[in-house]
């Protein structure tokens, strides 16, 4: 397996990352810049892959513990070695589970926060190679959006947040299915490459037993020019502490 | 009553408006924008106040026939007095009649479109005049959002589109509420004052009997710098036929 240690721009952290894999995404950083960590909370991230989101978060606010469930067992190891890598084992701990099983791994209410960049795309019949661990990153193979909500919905205390990062595309079907499980959207921002571009993204907090009053964020633009970064995307990737 | 005739900037058509009450406003003319009415179609607006849709919409489309309800009969009155002033008899059919009233109105399924620029804010104990026109046109007094909705149910055809402007922050509620009714939001489009702020409005078009996939279109930005409308509102305004 080919690997490469990326810096994170955080704490001097680094992330040995699967070349070959799914790897250290736009996405997930932009969701650890959109996240309110405070402090003391004890935060659940579902799906961890390599454990970016854990190892960001870590840096970028004063949460107290950060678990990862990851199902692929060579990524739950990747994210193990890079807790062990930025000496966070004492704040963070890596899980191989499958996420549709968490009523035997937590226990109920048991997290302030929850986050999740799950995979995007419907599962359809002519994937070639369901194995692939790219694939299951990226498709409903393994979790569907469903599961994730529900997974959510069991973690959160009342009052807990989900941060999700997903496809506009399916906010109709999210909206829908967190209410369902008693999560209201209080938090939406759209992510566009351009201003004047569709959004590519959606950002969404939802809260645990909350009312619906939903506050819309102005436009996230990652370019201000093409391969230049956004001010405010700039900030997420190399900005302080929360 | 006090009142100036306004150019709409379309077809030379021009609008009275009680300068007391609810005037010609950049909500209904951006709804006009966004509505995408084919030839020949049948199109009803909820609510139509001054008629300012109906005749924008005329003038911008090649609808067939626009039909518009109005509670208020001062307003329905000046919607009438519109349609004649701009010679728009043939096309243009003001009703004076409560759309919580639509089932003894209008048949089911008889329209291909309905446009709705409703009364925003939820009704509240402490509104001082609650018989004052403006009121009724801004707040939920007369007509909710459930009923509008549901109003737009039951005249639309199997297929038909439903054009809505209405308040983000209202936004899981108008989700909800739509799919209850077998409406689907397929397209969204947040509109912003400026770039980097958050939207003040939705444009949201539901499809009767559709399925759930959502276009999020980019942000509709009002300024281009304080005082200066951005080309596309300009082209909104002043430019051409559909």
């Amino acid at each position: 397996m080919a690997e490469r240690a990326d810096d994170l721009h955080r704490n001097g952290y680094k992330l040995i990352q699967d070349t070959e894999s799914f790897c250290f995404g736009c996405d997930a950083v932009l969701l650890t810049g959109f996240a309110k960590i405070k402090k003391g909370e004890n935060v659940l991230d579902l799906g961890c892959g390599t454990g970016v989101i854990p190892v960001l978060l870590s840096a970028k606010s004063n949460g107290s513990r950060f678990t990862g469930i990851e199902i692929q067992e060579n990524l739950a190891d990747l994210a193990q070695r890079n807790v062990s890598l930025n000496n966070l084992s004492e704040r963070i701990k890596i899980i191989n589970a499958d996420i549709n099983e968490i009523k035997n791994i937590i226990g109920a209410g048991s997290f302030d926060a929850v986050t999740a960049n799950p995979p995007y795309i419907k599962n359809r019949a002519g994937i070639k190679n369901i194995s692939d661990s790219k694939t299951i990153a990226r498709h409903e193979i393994k979790i569907d959006l469903r599961g994730i909500i529900s997974a959510a919905a069991w973690a959160l205390r009342f009052g807990g947040r989900l941060y999700m990062i997903h496809r506009p595309e399916r906010l109709v079907e999210i909206i829908k299915t967190l209410s369902e499980h008693k999560l209201e959207m209080k938090a939406l921002r759209f992510v566009h490459s351009f201003a004047d571009k569709k959004p590519s993204m959606a950002l969404i907090e939802a809260a645990y037993g909350g009312k619906t009053r939903l506050g819309v964020m102005p436009p996230l633009i990652i370019y201000k020019e093409p391969g230049v970064y956004s001010d405010e995307v700039t900030e997420i990737y190399y900005g302080g502490h929360q």
